[in-house]
């Protein structure tokens, strides 16, 4: 393989000659072999989209040439369109803040735009990683920027399957809207209910979960751009301030502004613990129903057995014909792995020190994973699990009818002493509620038909009038 | 001890005479053994204002008749006011959902509004816990609804200190602005910044935690009162979910209302988990700072000693002279602690099944407990810390003047890689920057002078012309 | 209240005259109001017996003459007993690595032993906190010191729990070991199983945890007494740190023994990870068979059903005849306690710095919360529910004869297709496994009996041979 | 694309007539895209050594003919010798227990013995995935089997970067014995100590670590093969549970056994706590001690810059000349990540119910990226870092000599409370200590030389006779 020798501050090493990168990427790339994994190719664009605003932004401000900055724009231009992603090559678990991955995107582009401008890679007298590509930048103000657009964009997807979730379950609690059943507390049979109550319930928790990561989002626009090493915008132009977000604006898409107190943004991770935490919240609803949905589909023979998932695989090697949850075990794996996410961001968070957090990039490494297996395991549980659930109708009544759930019903009628009896007496004897109310004369047959009717029991009613 | 014997549907047992709990508190006792400790009183007083209320509305709907009605508001009152917390006796760490904690307040209650009544406690023939006290209720809805109810009371007293804290960290920010000083990324010495700057990008922090931990409120205000077993509002009249949101205003203050899904809202803790997030976000702001304060102040001869805390205590049982952080130190413990209660908060809420989630008692143990040690925290914070913190000016600037950091501000005049030169030969020769470029003859005197003003560093500014 | 005026270096504090406590204690409680706790009566104990033990010690090396000495042990021995635990008012959780609470320490048996030498309380030159009580000593040693004598404590009595567990679900194990079940996969019936078989697994699994905490004790028992302030042993002769542990060994029973690296022992708090991570995995077995237990006993007409828990209160407040797993469920709100608590540790010990970790106060407050609760929630699961524990042997053998769990049995004999084929025919038509694989005439009457035999299901069993 | 179709209790699919893997597997991929990743390369191999063992093992038992044994066996061998590792396209996060993986594997060995055997893929009449492949297996035990098996296989590199760590702490634990410098304690001045000290306390603590990371090894040698669904051993012959562990022996290299209890080791997964447990406790140390590394080596001038780690990387993008601890601080994330990989594998663990956990998938992700990730972390720990590291022995010196350490080796000789008032003057008049007791005549010039030698307050000493 053929090199060229590049030199910084440690001293000179040979990078490949082909390489778009140089030899502060290559020091990283030896320092930092941990995951052995590849940054992820949407925080790629989202440092060369920054690279671009910044180089849209000095060359506004005239701190960049017109030659040099159309270079460095149309560079980036290329790295956007994914042309270069095999050439950014540091573990996304790294020290240094983010650093490597900063200048991994400056070396990077500074290479693409010395070629457009006909130079050969190496030679940074024409377009220069630090004092042209991260002009009135630093890896302190680029990196957590490019970190909050790419949770943008993630959280994007993730918001589609979570609205298409809501969605998917009003369907459903639509579908089973006529389906009484019982319900269950502690899960000891309590009294009557509709199956499609239970799956609007699902409905009304995941859409405040989407609210709820929604609001979030606005955490996300705030940057610190222009406040370079720590906040005090050191070699940063006023007018570079004022124009940066504009920029940003125009190579993102998203509304970026500028954090009022750029010292406070640059060593304060809270927006992506709040971030996290939202999706933590979104991911506690997820386990809690795709937990409900293995209890309700229990069975085939001796569980409740009140819904059916539709069968996605064979269900064990041995067993034959069993069918199994599998896309709601998933789901809670997601989940587990979500609020274990979100302890790591939450110590990385903690652990900042002074003017810096210099544990960005684990975080990152974690939320981006957090989002995305979000997003995928909502997607699968729509599509693999929730649209194909069926209800056992049949089942449902039968359980309801053989239980005693109907028995809290009588209590304001006949007090509740007396109706612990009557459960008590059921549960013994294995008579129905209705047939010893009867024995015992406590109600008329058509009080009886009337207060005992599980139907009504699933709405707030009127006392019945009884004489 | 003189006894009566109470009867529940589980069998007979002997109650203190002169108890105002009867059967079901005492099984509950000798059940939940756990913690030792007691209710909070916040939660006693927020079950009875409940009670109250239901009360109240139960009068108003005429299910209730008005000397049993009048009774039952009595006795709320007096336990409100604090007279009868000695009969709450169940452990805050129970089964059942709160069952146990919801009876002792329905027994405590229904035998307190006998005695005013002129019965003779036991006799719930007059006044019933069940049928009159827990009327239109279920411990499904008390319960939260109580415990969002004491969340709010709690928070106000920490957010009242959260607030006094953004204030004294802009005192100290302004205080110090004047003080220039080194800016510290990675505990490396990186560019200049001012005191004050430092006090405010806490203050920046911790005010954006208020606000976040404020909006959280609203989901505590929401609940599921009139859902009663599982949110289908079973044996309540649907006159009672219209008034039991006015009366509860009435009885707390607070602007509840009834969640638009009931059973949704019976069976779903996420605001809580939301509450909590919102407090570790803070709990890591918090102890992020107090560590800052740690380093900051670390010496007194042989570290950064740049400020002084207030001296609280001998710092040493055997070093004579020592002076340690403690109330820095006692705040990261109690930020460590929210986290971890937080974990156990997310857990809980996770564990929810169908209809009803089981936990909360947990929940509500470690929530409590996250609220009033960070307020507790915060509140030492301020005053045995943060008001006290003196600046130790002279070292500062001392330390400032003999650091390398003014550099950077180089770069956009003589280029990154000479600037790394200088940097590097500063470092090994001990000669100042200033000297450095002198010598080498790339920049006027006049020039250096506006350039290497480390006040000028701290905020934006446009670069010198230089000829 | 009559006052007397104690002095240290921070200057002067009135103390009332009546208290054993000084004016450094004083200044704690005003510090740390945290918690509002008091420091646990066993940690109380086990500081004061390290104090003794340490006077043995200093007296045996001639550094402390007799008469002090003496009235130092009298001293311990009597807030040993009990008598002066009112005396330590210092919050549990508190800055400066436990500093407050020796100085607590050595100020109440300082002032006991100068008025047993006829001093007047606060007369500091008859027997001093620091030179005489504290004497060889530091905070830094003493307190963890302390902190780990009381963990073995506080364990000695959950092991005790923990062992009569086992012996419950043993006893269990046998009691149930002819009852023939479903087994469950992922909540899907599954194979035949015993009862018996399965109280047996949740017994292999505490044994286990057993052990593995026992196993964590041996560290607890190695402490860095003598090492003073950093672990250098400065102020400490080197024939105390001799002698120490044989009376430490003397005054607590356990077997202390000094670190080969009292440095390392000073600053890394790793053995009280190790003990909490075995708690935690304890608390996991734990909840995973509450869980079970709830699911076993679900119910009573509309779930699995197969056992029954013991009836402990009234399940509800509003539904009459409703019986609550509430034992189960305060054991998994214990678990997640323990596990949100392990966090807490975890965090505590990750964040010491150089020579100490300061953060020991907020370790151990959780520390002894996880293994009081853990020992409380074992103890009331066994008396409270498990060994009330019965079967439901009917509903057992039913369900098992309705499922075609048998199904699998088949496979070695006709195959994994065929096997699948027959038990979707089951499932869709109802009819039996054994008359389908009749109707196909697959195997004979014989065969079909021996093979579809749950009974001999259950145990690891030669295949039948059929022609 | 050319196809076979393929049958499954589900339906019908088209698979490419070149894949090895069969329908299941690729339902597997419909249903679980979650990380996009494959399963890990080690867990590839461990499933396909346990196929071994279990073809092996179905030979010698007479369960399996010659030809189909010898062709699975093969076929092992060549998934084992890594050809076939592109065929294993199933999402390590999948539902199902791991039934994905496990069928993945069954498949892919199917269809290259199948050819060995001179059939075409597809042709399961060959040899069957499932009656031949899986034969005396079940998901249950084979994927909890191989999952143990990779983790033993990650932990030996992971201990071999543990124990290398330990000697390179240990070599510069000598090479610095003899620097004296400040220990500090709560970041405060303490007490002098030794460089080579310090070290050597970071190599107890690691070998400590490396020791309980070890003993958990023997919980990962305990496997439930043969136990088959429940751990009841169905289809499983008596002759196969006694030999299959020899044969795992031969094919793993590892002395695996079988669990006493097969019903308890298929449903609990804390074997797996607790190697995490074990991780998350080095984690802790490790965090610790690169959070240490960051503070001795804070500066270049303003911090405390006693040790230098070896320039890796430059520092900054903006700030010339600026080196940062950058390897330290990855340290530190891989810590964070495995603190939060501890949680996930917590809750999984949690979740089991009943029979079977089927969130082992989830597990084993967070798993073995905790050791891979902490076998990386200390590598470069330990060859870009510590072995690097050198000392500032004159700035230890000059910290020492202008500080007031040497304070509390006066208390022995003039109390506490004069060695306080000593400390205080020396801080407020910068006057050095000696001096102070020079002028006070506390002490002749000699004693002052023998107490106050820094050198002699690192050990134990006798205290000094004066007169």
């Amino acid at each position: 393989m053929q090199e060229r020798i590049e030199h910084d501050s440690i001293g000179a090493l040979p990078v490949p000659v082909d390489a778009y990168y140089g030899v502060q990427t290559l020091r990283a790339k030896q320092n930092f072999y941990i995951t052995g994994k590849q940054l992820h190719p949407d925080l790629i664009v989202s440092l060369v989209q920054v690279k671009k605003a910044a180089a849209m932004t000095n060359y506004e401000t005239g701190e960049l040439n017109k030659e040099v900055a159309d270079a460095i724009i149309a560079a980036c231009n290329d790295v956007i369109s994914g042309k270069y992603h095999d050439q950014f090559i540091v573990d996304p678990i790294q020290g240094g803040a983010g650093t490597s991955s900063n200048m991994n995107a400056n070396e990077v582009v500074a290479n693409i735009a010395i070629e457009k401008l006909g130079g050969i890679k190496g030679d940074y007298s024409i377009v220069h990683p630090n004092d042209h590509v991260n002009m009135s930048q630093s890896t302190n103000d680029v990196y957590p920027t490019a970190g909050k657009i790419t949770a943008l964009k993630l959280t994007q997807k993730l918001l589609f399957q979570m609205e298409r979730l809501g969605e998917a379950l009003k369907q459903k609690s639509i579908e089973f809207d006529n389906i009484i059943k019982v319900g269950r507390t502690q899960l000891q049979d309590a009294v009557p209910m509709r199956l499609g109550q239970a799956f609007n319930a699902y409905r009304s928790a995941i859409d405040r979960d989407t609210l709820r990561l929604k609001k979030t989002q606005n955490e996300l626009c705030i940057v610190n751009m222009g406040g370079t090493a720590i906040g005090t915008a050191i070699n940063a132009n006023p007018e570079y301030l004022k124009r940066i977000p504009v920029n940003l604006k125009k190579t993102t898409s998203f509304n970026m502004v500028l954090a009022a107190d750029l010292i406070d943004a640059t060593q304060n991770l809270d927006a992506f613990v709040s971030v996290s935490g939202a999706l933590k919240a979104a991911a506690v609803t997820l386990s809690k129903m795709a937990n409900d949905f293995r209890l309700l589909s229990s069975g085939p023979k001796t569980g409740f057995a009140e819904i059916n998932l539709p069968p996605k695989q064979n269900g064990s090697s041995i067993m034959p014909g069993k069918i199994n949850p599998v896309i709601p075990e998933v789901v809670s794996q997601v989940a587990f792995n979500v609020i274990g996410n979100d302890l790591t961001i939450t110590m990385a968070a903690e652990a900042g020190q002074l003017e810096l957090n210099a544990f960005e990039p684990v975080l990152f490494y974690n939320l981006f994973e957090s989002i995305e297996t979000l997003t995928n395991g909502i997607s699968t549980f729509i599509d693999n699990c929730i649209t194909g659930i069926t209800a056992n109708e049949d089942r449902c009544e039968e359980l309801l009818e053989h239980s005693i759930v109907t028995v809290t019903a009588l209590c304001p009628y006949i007090g509740y002493k007396e109706a612990s009896d009557i459960a008590k007496e059921s549960i013994l004897s294995g008579k129905l509620v209705s047939q010893i109310v009867r024995e015992k004369g406590l109600l008329s047959q058509e009080e009886l038909e009337t207060i005992l009717d599980p139907s009504l029991m699933t709405e707030p009613m009127e006392e019945q009038q009884i004489s």
